[in-house]
């Protein structure tokens, strides 16, 4: 079996390869000036079982081809088996059909994959869990949690952690590093005022908390983090932290929660990100080990 | 048979529509602000033939993603039939293997559109025409020379025009472009110098020329075109004008262009662009009301 690094995940192809002991394939890659990707594979992969790490995090659409391309060339120099590693899945939250005529964008995204010549995907905290049941080929969805949850417990010096989500996706997400971390976990709701289109948010604490993580699945723009950021400072709780698994970080994603008044974020590596303080690589290296 | 109109390329659908006379119907599309496309088709097509305008000029892997995107969704839909008009075509420069483990990328992308549901493609002076012989679905390559003469001979006010061009498929575009101006042509052949990396012309003209058009397929970053212009400029030509189908003018290259001393650049309106001086709708429509 052979470890593939994308173009898109080098670095997290890399810490993959040195916890399963596989050997890592570096895709020869290049952009021509026009944008065009140019793939080329440096050995033979005839007769072998490839494994490609390759994300699907902005640029989407360019990591989707390149993800695409290796396959399709992989398939052509007789491969004998190819699975996509994915960490951050696009178009996720593009999984049913809100209105009448709208594309469902991820189910094509899986389709074109499984067309490629991928025989599985795997995946982290994907947004819509219920993809997984629906996929046209097999999507094995990875859990960030205890991986954060060993960063904030080894790591981050506090005591009398309060672990806080939005929403319904969030309190899963909570509960589970709350549970890892044997803390205690609070839910906020959070709507948007239909007057003024601010983000309002709700959020019952039963007593004065210390120090507080706020989790989320992913950082977009980082609108809600923000504001949930803002309404725990104003109930006096200590050093506040923005914590997620994918950290698309939109424009001034990371200025807005730093003004909110968050000490850190911390994000995995899903995404080639700056905040990155904990990998995925471990639970990752543990289901390859685990389905050899 | 419905016209649809694409992201990529409103404006040219937009005049197929006014020369065929075909209903137009517009996506519904807008860019989420991580990057990722949403696509709504406003209208019902259960039971109808789509013809998707759409080009795959830069930046490509988007247009491609869309392109493929409404394919899947016609089809889920219930359209009778697709076909798809891709002025532009990406990838057409990764037509071969020329290094053992190369992607062939053009292949894949046409097979993709395949598997989307693409019984078609139309076309606009391919770089590798050759792709249409070993291509998975039908790709019919139409000619925008027709075109440029027209406009060379009615919006320029110029005589004893010589038309050059670059190697030998820019002879195969410079002869067809003089044949319908009555016109002559030369071909200049240019290499790269192996010690300073510099593009090399060398250009044999009969007698000294009036004015002189320099025709190519692309411009990208315009490197050969400059410095065919520079080395026209030297044998004392009067007005030099740069002529291509597809502006692809990939940073600073229009001027570099004008500075080399070219006094128009001339385009088709293949890709969306300032230069566009001719269009390519009317070949698109007739062969569109042909095949009928």
């Amino acid at each position: 079996m052979i470890l593939i690094s994308g173009p898109a995940s080098t670095d997290l192809a890399e810490r993959i390869s040195q916890k399963t002991g596989l050997r890592l394939m570096k895709i020869e890659h290049k952009l021509f000036p026009d944008g065009e990707s140019y793939i080329r594979f440096p050995e033979r992969v005839d007769g072998e079982d490839l494994l490609v790490v390759q994300g699907t995090h902005p640029p989407q659409d360019r990591h989707i081809v390149q993800a695409y391309l290796i396959a399709e060339n992989a398939v052509d120099l007789g491969a004998k088996s190819i699975s996509l590693i994915s960490p951050y899945l696009a178009y996720a939250r593009q999984d049913k059909r809100f209105l009448e005529g709208e594309a469902m964008s991820i189910k094509s995204v899986l389709r074109m994959f499984k067309f490629a010549g991928y025989e599985k995907i795997y995946t982290v905290n994907i947004h819509s869990p219920w993809i997984a049941e629906s996929s046209p080929l097999p999507l094995i969805n990875l859990h960030a949690e205890e991986a954060l949850a060993s960063y904030l417990k080894n790591k981050l010096n506090v005591e009398n952690l309060l672990i806080v989500s939005m929403g319904k996706k969030g309190e899963e997400m909570a509960s589970a590093v709350a549970r890892e971390l044997n803390a205690e976990y609070a839910v906020a709701k959070s709507s948007r005022d239909r007057v003024t289109g601010r983000v309002v948010i709700e959020l019952e604490l039963t007593k004065r908390a210390g120090d507080i993580v706020v989790v989320d699945d992913i950082i977009s723009t980082g609108g809600t983090m923000t504001e949930v950021i803002k309404a725990l400072r104003r109930t006096g709780a200590n050093d506040v932290y923005a914590a997620c698994v994918h950290a698309l970080m939109v424009g001034n994603a990371a200025d807005k929660i730093f003004n909110a008044g968050a000490k850190q974020i911390i994000a995995s590596d899903t995404i080639p990100n700056r905040y990155a303080r904990y990998s995925v690589a471990e639970i990752i290296a543990r289901e390859i080990v685990r389905g050899k």
